[in-house]
This record gives C-alpha cells, structure tokens and sequence, in this order.
C-alpha cells in the first residue's frame, strides 16, 4: 500500500465495465421486485442525469417517471436543464413545484435559516417522489455519489432516502468520467455541481474543497485504508485529514438505519438484518 | 428448542430491568452527541407514550420537545389525549397542524387513495419533527414497536425514520406490560392502536390478527428462529405461517439502508458500514 505514496492517485475506471456493472444492478432490482417505473427526481445537473441515463439504457425511456421538483427560489436554467435531459433521453418528465407545500410549513415559524429551509425541501422532493412511486407503481432510484455520501452531504430522509442507488459507489470525478462516455450532453457535463437549494451556491464552495480534490483522499482513506500516517506521509495537511475523518465519521448516522436499543437476543438492525439471519425464510 | 412446543408462549419482560436499560440507552445518546432536546411527535397512542415516559426519566420532562402533528381527519380525542400525556409528564407539547402541507400537495393530484394519503401524511410529520430538530439542537425519537417494525406496518422515511428508537425492540403486547409499569394513565392504556390516518381505523383490523395472536409467532420465527415445520408442529396454521413469513420478507427493504450498486472494493453499506471498517478513525 505504501509502495504508492507520493505519486499520483488514479481514481479512473473502465467506463463500459462499470456502465454494464450498473445497467445490470438496474435491470436486476426491476426483475426481483416485479415493479414497473423507476421514479428520478432530475434536478438538471450530472447525478440525476447520468442515473436516468443509465436507467434508460437498463430499462428503456418508457419505464421511466422523470420528476422535475423546483422551489421558487431554484434557478430556471436547473429546470430548463432538467426537461432538455428528459428529451434528450426520450423520458417523459413531469413538474411539481414544491413551493406551496414548503412554505405552507414555514408560515408558521419564519425564523428559519438556509439549512432548515433546504433540508425541508429535500424532505418535500422526497415525499412527493415516494408518492409517485406508489401512484406508478415504481421504485425511488438515488442519485447521492459516494463522495456525497461519505462527506454526508446530503439530507437524511431527504435525497439520501431511495429505493435502490445506481451511483452511490462512484466518486464524483468518477462519475464525471462515466458521463463523457454514455452520451451526456456538453451543457450538462460542464455545469458547476450545486444543490440548487441557495441561489448562487455551489457544492464545492460549500464544501471547501473541489472533488478533484477530495475524492483522492476519500479514496485512500476509505477504499485503501490508510492509517493517519500513511496519508501525511503521502503528502496531506494533518488538520485536513483530521477534518475529512471527523467530517465522515459525524455523518455516519445518515449512512444506517436508526438506532434500536437492544433488550432481546434478535434485535433489528443488530442480529436481525439479512435474509440468513432468519432461518424461517 | 422444540422441547416447548405446544406449551404457551411466555414473552413476559422484566420490567424494570427493560426501563433501566432504556432509560440509559437515551442517556447514553444523549451524552454522546451532545444534543440538547429530544423530539417526540406525540399521537396519543401507546407507543409515543410510552417513549416519551422513558424518556422523561432518562433526561428530565424540560429537555423534550413533544409535538402533537394532527391531520384534519386525525380524532379530536387522539389530540386531547396527545396533550394530556404531555401535561401528565410536564412535557411542552407544541401543536402543528399538518393539513396545510399535505393538501398543497394532493390538489394536484385529487385520485390518491387513502393508502397515498396516509404515507404522504407520515412523512409531512418526519419531516416537521426533522425540523424542529434542527431548531431545537436535538434529536428525532423513534416510537416503532418491534411487531410494526417486523410487518413493515409503518411509512419508510416516515414515522419509521428516526435517529434512536428506544422502544423498537419490544414487541406490542411486550410495550403493554411496560406502560402498566410506568405509570401511563388508564385512558392510554386502554385505547385501541390506531395510525389514526383513517377514521375509525385500528391497526389490528387493518392487520387482520390481534398483536396478542401475531406476537408469539414473531418471537418464534425472528428470536427463537423456529423452522416452518416447528411453526406447524407447534399448532400454527400452514397458510398464516406463510403468509407472515412473507410479509416480513416483503417489507425488508424498511428495516436496511437503501441499496447501493456495488463497483469498487468497499462500497457504503457493504463493506463499509461500522467504524471499524475504517482504520484511520
């Protein structure tokens, strides 16, 4: 593992592999649940369009409910964006504003700040995604890439909840490499990564770091397992790496289910959680 | 293990033992993350009580904020025994009428069934509990009982997200012994378990079987493992053996994170799911 400090971290992958990988997960989930549509919220940026990409390669254009879900405040060209892949893809795309259901809640306490407020919508997207999903009798396909998820950026029971996740082993630089290979257009491969929740804001100021940046040291940290020494050795700042640890041991929680006190011998979520552990099956 | 069949079932809990252990399983939450306030939508049924009584001994009735979150069809009596809990335990109890939110929602769409409805419901209340939260520094309370969690009778991202669940290790009749001991009032006590979400609707119509029949068999097929020829020899129907079996399969999907297309070596939720699995924490 040490052998390849101080050289450069390759984070590429064989595109047509993963993309057969990943159409055949899609495919496979439709099979063993029996189910019809696959409902994506298409935000108009990378994520969401190279998971409808992807699912239309997996399941065909028809199968697919794009979901096109925007706040008065989301910018107009995220929409534009949205509809212009759905076309692009042949998927037929449906537009719910979520306006009046946020703001129905916030009436009552206007005290609320920018998190609150984004995290409320992303729960709003989410419900009305779930209610499409019984509506089509469909499944809620994610969108969240690994270096979201590992950095918990992203809201819990928001746009983190899906049935089935396509994408979510892929760092972003990664997907980004998918994408220039399964026909995404220009316009949307060179869009700055946002969550549209804030106008103006993108992720990588949010976050302070690019992917570019980052998804090396996830890389190493999560995937490879390097100790804190390797990485400095390696040529990472300590207080960085120190950050990034505490950043994705903190949002560990958005990543498991909830937590249930154990008072029996077979408790959910602690011996109880897979098909095997339940002999009656 | 089959040297009991035939005989009752005996899922008596020590009751003061099971208090002990949860009330330090909160404490112990508390205390790890630091957070302030524990957030409780209160129904007025068993469940919430029930929580909510635990967690007044672990942390003292001023650090809970409890929420009553009635839907215009919601029982007036579901809302006054809501508060009366409230006031019972000197827990602050805020209302917020989830009508608005919901409805907002459902004029665009006026076909959906009581089904849509109900689940839509579920998760405006997650997502207000999420947010008073935020505004509170605390934590969301989990109130599903393990016979709901096993069936899946519950909303996924909705009343069945939570951060900590003290009580979803007890099965419902176990919950049952619990409130005779914590000092829950009469008129709790007795209520019928209902969602609430439809009026006049109870859980055990909508189940089929009463929890004092499902209940055993639970416990047989997930705690004690039983085969499906040790169901029958113990006197359970072939047909219902089956069908529980199957609904407890069928509503997995609940109980686990959602699932992610594996394509590198440690994959969220595969590999990398405990801290341990990470050596630089």
């Amino acid at each position: 593992m040490s052998s390849n400090l101080n050289t450069k971290i390759d984070l590429r992958i064989d595109t047509k592999l993963v993309e057969k990988i990943l159409t055949g997960f899609i495919t496979d989930c439709f099979e063993k649940t029996g189910l019809e549509k696959a409902v994506i919220g298409l935000s108009g940026g990378l994520d969401s369009s190279v998971t409808a990409a992807l699912t239309v390669k997996a399941l065909g254009c028809e199968r697919i409910a794009g979901i096109v879900l925007p706040y008065k405040t989301s910018a107009q060209s995220s929409r534009k964006d949205a509809e212009f892949m759905a076309s692009h893809f042949g998927i037929k795309a449906e537009l719910i504003d979520i306006t009046p259901m946020t703001d129905e809640y916030f009436k009552t306490d206007n005290s609320a700040d920018e998190n609150r407020r984004g995290n409320m919508m992303a729960r709003q997207r989410m419900a009305v995604l779930y209610d499409i999903s019984a509506r089509e009798n469909g499944l809620v396909i994610g969108t969240s890439n690994k270096s979201e998820l590992l950095l918990g950026y992203g809201t819990i029971f928001g746009d983190l909840a899906c049935a089935i996740n396509p994408v979510g082993d892929l760092y972003k630089t990664q997907l980004r490499q998918l994408a220039n290979d399964i026909d995404i257009p220009k316009r949307i491969l060179k869009k700055k990564p946002t969550a549209d929740l804030v106008i103006g804001q993108t992720d990588e100021d949010d976050l302070g770091f690019t992917y570019d940046e980052i998804d090396p040291l996830l890389f190493l940290m999560v995937d490879e397992q390097f100790s804190f020494d390797e990485l400095i050795e390696k040529g990472y700042d300590a207080d960085f790496v120190r950050d990034i640890e505490k950043r994705i041991r903190m949002n560990h929680y958005k990543r498991i289910p909830p937590l249930i006190a154990k008072v029996s011998k077979r408790t959910i979520g602690h011996e109880f959680r897979y098909p095997w552990d339940w002999s009656a099956v």
